[in-house]
């Protein structure tokens, strides 16, 4: 054992005493900032974006920056969101057929080298792997950015007949890509997320299973996170390394710039035929399969905050929250008893129906309770002073419009499984709102140059198709093609850069 | 794009015409190889039985080996076991006030090196990640062999009050420890697992929470997967590099071999020492925190295949299994349609009280069906004919004892339920047996030496406390101390290796 805690020499004694004046130190240190805490607020929304997006994240204690640069750790109640993401989502890909694996986390070199775009696509942004215990590899791994490689070299053996077909395999795990500019939760060097993998007998298939998954993603986004969902094909050059064809999901952020929330891959043959991954036909024939891959990651978290919140924190959809009522009793010294024999009953009566936090601490004020609850985003508070207990009456109060209700005891029981679903529609409806706001269309170059430099949000406009256009937009406004929208909301016309006929109608943005 | 599928040169056309061949060739070896499948077995326990262990697993496809030495795949037949355990066991952590956070994968070499115990029982066979992109490290990052180090460094920042404890998190997560002989599920160099590590006021809350998860473990295992589990303290040797005290639930394997399932360390102040983890206190003394971490791995799912499988196969407890029972309709051309509809009846109604699968593929005979369900283990399977319609009732088949019984039809829901408990009991019961018949004890040292190499089985022993000793055992016998069991079963008399004075009475087993 190291720390024996007897001093056993001149200079432990002195490394020990020097010690002790440094936690003495740290302790004096430590009061001040604690105090400091309680004072130190939210930047607004409105003043900077950005510092609110942080400061929300890091007063709500959802994440750590790790000492890693781009690194961080999700603590319990950003991993809690996560969490309810993964449970809401895995219910889904099993509904539509899919079971989980898992795969090797480190890739050899050779296998992502096989498909040509996929490499090239990947290479530069992935930590290597190159000693295990004390022997150097000779071959060095590569930490998985994404798994398609590892999987289709699996595949390749697993798959034999159009019996094995279609195979519907999804996993959830850590990746690594190695990024240079991070922000918590939407960009960071690690981060975890689920990756799907399918095979299919024929083209239609594959494709049918990309829009299903695409379509499980958006349907998940609204129901669940009451966020609107943006569907649609990305051109191809914001296409995934070595697909056919992408699909996303877009949301817009209430700063006007767009977050691509989830994608689902046409994988077409491409790895098919470098993988090797055949079946033997019923006709005897021995064909490749056509493939999918689809994904949706701790991203969906940061889409969260930022669709959500304000400037008094995060709020959250009642059907995302761990909990989605608080009873906050108000405790005197005469009165203590009795209120707090109600809330428990409150809270074992509401408990059967809704996810309910009774918090009874008593170090806590009522009022630091408020805004603890508050700024964490639990959809309803539920107050309770020995007055309510009086008028046989309860202290509702909504956290997303901060309406205030006074509901008679006996109606609660059916008042707030309604009002949350309430609350949870309303939020959709606020976002859907705020994206059509922020949604503009048009022909003009000047003007839509002027929105994203001014306003962002979403800009609907025709495209000729080429590259060089879409390059274009990207250095005069750093927006780019959001998604190819599968309804044409308008008509196309000439392309909004060139004047030449238009291919596509397409929805511009500036993304994170 | 990179395969137009058009033939665009000579050497193109080349290429494209052995490419065929070559498929050709693949297409009819892998018709062999899939007749040969057919008739292939699973090699019989006694006769050799890690090639047993190895053949149960790759034929119900649980596991592929992975392209890197040491790594595997788990396949959805395996992970779906693993699914179970976390859903089984993050129900019981929950309840016991835990949350769930994540950390960072990579550990800077750094704070490995920390602790001096730590990092000597572990920098041997960590993975180094040395290149992030196209830049190399100038300090190389260890890929998480455990994470005591890196969550240290969070909670040093995490806790500053006594109102911040008790810190209760746990992890689900991969982690990598370079193996040098690996084997599936139970040691390979990637695996699967959650650690918690919790900080306390107190030394005794720690060790109350250490023996808390310890037991956790032992009624996980014994209630879900009908495993029973030995209790108890490592020796000095055998503890977690780091810890003041490690604790573990072994349990014996049908080769007589034992396997640590899984392990809970009181850390006492060690780390919170080195990494500075401390709380000011309500009587304003600032102090250092007191901490366990306890873990359990997908070694787990090793367990259950060696304790329950046999000869044809694995044979899962009720409460583990995907499926709890499987229908297999015995299917003409006369009755097809009236079977089918019975069955289909049948799975509804059972559906509603118990996890079935109706297996009515038609490309598949009826027997065939009944050899893959009993391979893979499903608990029960229900046989329907036409015979059995006329005659108002099912065939019911245990998968443990084999056990046939032909049950009226409308008997059949309120027999299922209680069946499952019994098999789930009595497989229990079975495992219990066959541990105490391999559980000896006594002071001769020869006779010892004989039974761990001609028999195996666990061995209660006196022991003085030496490490001598215990070195002495493992040179002549392999075998090791598995545990210190809390009950003494036995008095403890002199050492069984060196006849001195006893200080604690050991289980002795050659282990996994």
């Amino acid at each position: 054992m190291i720390f024996s805690g007897l001093p056993c020499g001149g200079s432990m004694v002195k490394q020990r005493r020097e010690r002790v004046k440094a936690l003495e130190k740290k302790a004096g240190e430590e009061k001040a900032a604690r105090n400091k805490e309680f004072v130190r607020e939210i930047t607004p929304k409105a003043e900077n974006y950005s510092q609110w997006y942080v400061d929300v994240i890091l007063k709500t204690k959802m994440m750590d920056y790790a000492p890693v640069k781009g690194f961080m750790a999700i603590r319990p109640a950003g991993f809690a969101l996560w969490e309810k993401i993964q449970e809401l989502l895995d219910r889904r890909f099993k509904e539509t057929g899919h079971e989980n694996a898992y795969f090797p986390m480190f890739i050899p070199q050779e296998l992502l080298h096989k498909e040509a775009e996929h490499v090239e696509g990947f290479a530069p942004e992935v930590a290597w792997v190159t000693k295990g215990g004390d022997e150097v590899l000779t071959e060095p791994l590569v930490v998985r950015p994404t798994s398609e490689a590892i999987i289709c070299d699996f595949y390749s053996r697993w798959i034999q007949s159009y019996r094995d077909l279609p195979l519907l395999i999804n996993q959830w795990c850590n990746v690594v890509r190695w990024e240079k500019s991070t922000r918590p939760f939407l960009r960071t060097s690690e981060f975890l997320w689920q990756e799907g993998h399918t095979c299919h007998r024929t083209e239609e298939e594959a494709e049918e299973e990309t829009l299903r998954m695409l379509e499980v993603y958006r349907e998940f986004m609204e129901t669940e996170m009451a966020i609107p969902a943006l569907v649609g094909r990305k051109s191809e050059q914001e296409k995934f390394a070595g697909a056919l064809r992408t699909y996303t999901v877009e949301a817009l952020m209430t700063d006007g710039r767009a977050l691509q929330s989830g994608t689902s891959h046409n994988l077409g043959q491409h790895f098919a035929k470098v993988f090797d991954i055949t079946y033997l036909d019923e006709d005897d024939q021995l064909k490749y399969v056509w493939q999918t891959s689809w994904g949706v990651s701790t991203r969906l978290i940061g889409a969260l905050i930022m669709v959500h919140g304000d400037d008094r924190g995060l709020a959250l959809p009642p059907r995302m929250s761990t909990y989605q009522a608080v009873i906050v009793p108000i405790l005197t010294k005469k009165d203590r008893e009795r209120v707090l024999e109600s809330v428990r009953e409150l809270s074992r009566e509401l408990g059967s129906q809704v996810r309910v936090k009774l918090d009874d601490r008593e170090e806590y004020s009522p009022g630091w309770k408020y805004n603890e609850w508050e700024m964490r985003g639990i959809p309803l508070r539920i107050e309770v002073g020995p007055k309510d207990l009086d008028k046989n009456q309860v202290v509702v109060v909504r956290r997303d419009t901060g309406e205030k209700n006074f509901i008679p005891r006996e109606e609660l029981n059916s008042y707030i499984p309604g009002l949350l679903e309430q609350i949870q529609s309303d939020m959709l409806k606020r976002a859907l709102e705020f994206r059509e706001a922020n949604t503009r269309s048009g022909d003009d170059y000047e003007e839509f140059k002027r929105v994203m430099e001014e306003e962002r949000g979403l800009f609907l406009a025709s495209w000729c198709g080429e590259e060089e256009c879409e390059e274009k937009v990207k250095e005069d406004t750093r927006a780019t093609i959001r998604c190819i929208p599968f309804d044409r909301e308008i008509e196309h016309k000439n392309c909004l850069v060139c004047d030449k006929k238009a291919e596509e109608v397409v929805y511009f943005a500036r993304a994170y």
